[in-house]
């Protein structure tokens, strides 16, 4: 265990800033740019759905369903269940945002996967699936061997921590590069929305962060210290 | 220890990223961008410091200076200094290649600090300097006592990994917004430089990612392992 600490109020702390983050990209995307649509002639509007679930998705609920294992008093069998599940509903959601990219793309003749946040958003969006899977055949269901599960447990911590803070990363990239496009069609640099855009990745860049510092630091006292690998 | 495998390899695949990552900056400021110049009247010149110093220091010289404490086959007060004398030419050309930056904002009339780029690096460089100054004090002059220095050394390395990470994904950042102002200028999107600026960027990640997973390896087996606090 790296941290002689306890990583409970590192959860609280978790929890505070993805409400706050949640709440900055719902008035960005609704607020300033006018909402969200699956369906729309305003394009803008569906290209809005990619970073309020991505957020949400791979950002927020993929956090929660990292520090689950250290915040809920649940059995390790229970709490389990709710990293998979957790993970599960951020990598669909975080699919969905992917595909109403692309569709914003499509229905806007823009090109598609130039950019360095598409071609990591593709490579990061695959490794947490293949994350994802291999972390239930070994540990759900069928299940590995007691050995192989202890063989996997550190690769398996280390590589979902590689992947959540890549994609933490990437969403820096992409607050980064949607407020440059905006800037450069005329929203002010030291303008309002700018430095709630701005804001909102540092918030982001908070919440994986705390989330990090979480793995890092020590279960409870009652937990089985399965997770403690790290 | 996280992972039980041997850091020593880790550390081969972080020299040969380290060394691509100075060929391909080094191509796109010169060979694409027309080269480097303190004083110009070409301003652009005084810019392409900015990336080359950047990398050079807190990501290159930042990186091997992490990991020379698992790498070097020397005695731990000569890997502390060592260490320590590395984040400092780090620490050095990372405050040079900020100031590149606002010279050539101020010699062009270029907004200074607007964009999160700029906030996070100014963070970053501050982080770096006070991790730096409380580890000399700390662990090299005058240096704690012996029970001081146990209970900092996890905070050490989970801080300077930290704050390593945080500039990587920086770094990350400043490749994508200048590429994309490039861009905006007529810099084809699926062009050669487009390439090149992105796959720089790609491994720099990769490099960033091998010294945190060298830093999660296990010291070769003569080592005293006082570094191996994760």
């Amino acid at each position: 265990m790296a941290l002689g600490v306890k990583a409970i109020p590192f959860t609280f702390v978790v929890h505070v800033l993805g409400i706050a983050g949640l709440i900055l990209v719902l008035v960005w995307t609704i607020d300033f740019r006018g909402g969200l649509a699956w369906e729309s002639t305003n394009k803008s509007l569906i290209f809005n759905i990619h970073p309020v679930l991505m957020l949400i998705g791979l950002i927020i609920i993929g956090g929660e369903a990292i520090i689950s294992y250290k915040s809920l008093p649940l059995s390790k069998e229970k709490k389990k269940l709710v990293h998979l599940v957790l993970h599960a509903i951020a990598l669909i959601l975080g699919i969905i945002g992917v595909y109403a990219a692309f569709k914003y793309h499509n229905e806007s003749s823009i090109a598609n996967l130039y950019s360095l946040h598409s071609w990591l958003g593709i490579g990061i969006i695959v490794l947490y699936a293949i994350q994802w899977i291999y972390g239930f055949l070994v540990f759900f269901y069928p299940g590995g061997s007691g050995e192989l599960r202890s063989a996997c447990i550190p690769w398996h911590v280390v590589f979902g921590l590689v992947v959540y803070v890549l994609a933490v990363g990437n969403a820096s990239l992409g607050f980064l590069e949607k407020l440059t496009f905006l800037e450069n069609s005329g929203v002010a640099k030291y303008g309002s929305e700018a430095f709630l855009v701005n804001f909102t990745a540092v918030i982001t860049i908070l919440f994986g962060a705390f989330v990090v510092l979480s793995v890092l630091s020590q279960a409870p006292a009652e937990d089985d210290h399965s997770y403690s690998a790290i």
